[in-house]
């Protein structure tokens, strides 16, 4: 397997409470060869604690990014697969079981070598807000017991690691020459998306359809809307040429 | 799944060095559903650090059995499979990938619902014994980055029962398929798709960026683009009330 496309997989974590946390973490990464650790608004980082609990995959803390916002985490990134603890289906999103996520990174990863993409974890106790989700284009949950799902930060994180890497492998396996092929068109990446958003959101105030007095959660459903999509260049050319012209004839 | 099947699972710790990688293994177990567990000749236990890292998984720790052998600990199983951290294949058994292990574990439980079935984790550094390995039926690696095997053993505790709780539910799930339907909102037919299209068209071209005579392939980019969503009924509220706003304003 190319280490290369393990590199491309950057794992997120989200407000980390308790530092033995983010060492832990990065030790099970680093057992299943990935690399990038991105922590946004850790409590405590560095710290002694996270190194302990490293073992000997400190390296992985030394080379971490830390962000302020999930936006930022996710900035350079084509795919956004969040953890949930919920299992209810639920229509604003694709829920994957952890098998079928790796599946989906590693067809993403086959389609373009180059794609980025996040597997973000929330906090300890509380997970991922409602909006932080808004910015997935998918949700994972792992098949906990119903009865006690307290599934510790860094396991959840193996469990997953371990699912893309095995995917990765799998892949590897079946189809080690075949160079790739069907290179689609570029996706775009978050930062695209947010740009859109911030577009359509600035044309909805001028339209008065939305009150920025009272926004309510109108932009979050249409991040879960929009964020199920993976959006390629020439549509969102579309996306955005189309808002150019609606906010022409309304300012008119 | 039947909880009775996953307590027909063992998971069986040999001289395990620290007391705080017990408590995890024990909180991994649980989150997995699984309730038994052995310790073969502890360094220490019962420890306070075991139940700070149980969380409140320590009812495994106050129900877990201790016992001076491997043999004592399997001595009521029909199927002993360990776990070794090399991969290489051996004459002397059959040595699975984790997923291979889940099918095998249900395999027999389903074969007779009155087995037990042991996973033996060894020592943290050292791993199992070649003499405590002759009492498994089969060996089980977890493909490790080869770099850096340096897996806890709370974390094969984890990957394993996760792969065993996989391959029950997957069991159950056939079984009980058809008879649950999908919850959730109303996704929205074709032909509301239709409508949306016809008024986003409409609107287009009262914004001059679609012109009727000329209109190429910008419909049907549109239509392949929503086309691959699912939309729920409010979601196409949303959009169909965003249209009407701009609408009104590029009127007037």
């Amino acid at each position: 397997m190319s280490k290369y496309l393990l590199n491309n997989i950057k794992v997120v974590l989200v407000h980390t409470s308790h530092p033995g946390n983010i060492g832990s973490a990065a030790r099970a990464m680093k057992t299943m060869g990935f690399s990038d650790l991105c922590l946004v608004s850790p409590k405590s980082f560095p710290d002694e604690q996270a190194n302990t609990m490293a073992s000997s995959a400190e390296d992985l803390l030394d080379n971490a990014t830390v962000v302020d916002t999930l936006q930022d985490a996710i900035a350079d990134c084509q795919l956004v697969i969040g953890t949930s603890a919920r299992s209810e289906r639920s229509l604003s999103w694709n829920v994957f079981e952890p098998r079928r996520c790796g599946e989906v990174v590693n067809d993403e990863l086959i389609k373009n070598n180059e794609a980025k993409v996040a597997l973000v974890f929330g906090r300890e106790r509380t997970g991922l807000t409602n909006e932080e989700l808004s910015f997935c284009h998918h949700l994972v949950h792992i098949p906990t017991n119903p009865d006690y799902s307290s599934l510790n930060v860094a396991s959840a994180v193996q469990i997953l690691a371990y699912e893309c890497r095995v995917s990765l492998l799998a892949e590897k396996n079946t189809k080690e020459a075949d160079s790739k092929e069907e290179q689609g068109e570029e996706i775009v990446n978050s930062k695209d998306m947010q740009g859109y958003y911030d577009h359509l959101e600035k044309l909805m105030i001028e339209a008065e359809f939305l009150d920025p007095e009272e926004p309510r959660l109108l932009m979050s459903r249409l991040r879960r809307l929009y964020g199920r999509l993976q959006i390629s260049r020439s549509e969102m050319n579309i996306l955005r040429g189309m808002l150019v012209a609606f906010s022409k004839k309304i300012k008119r």
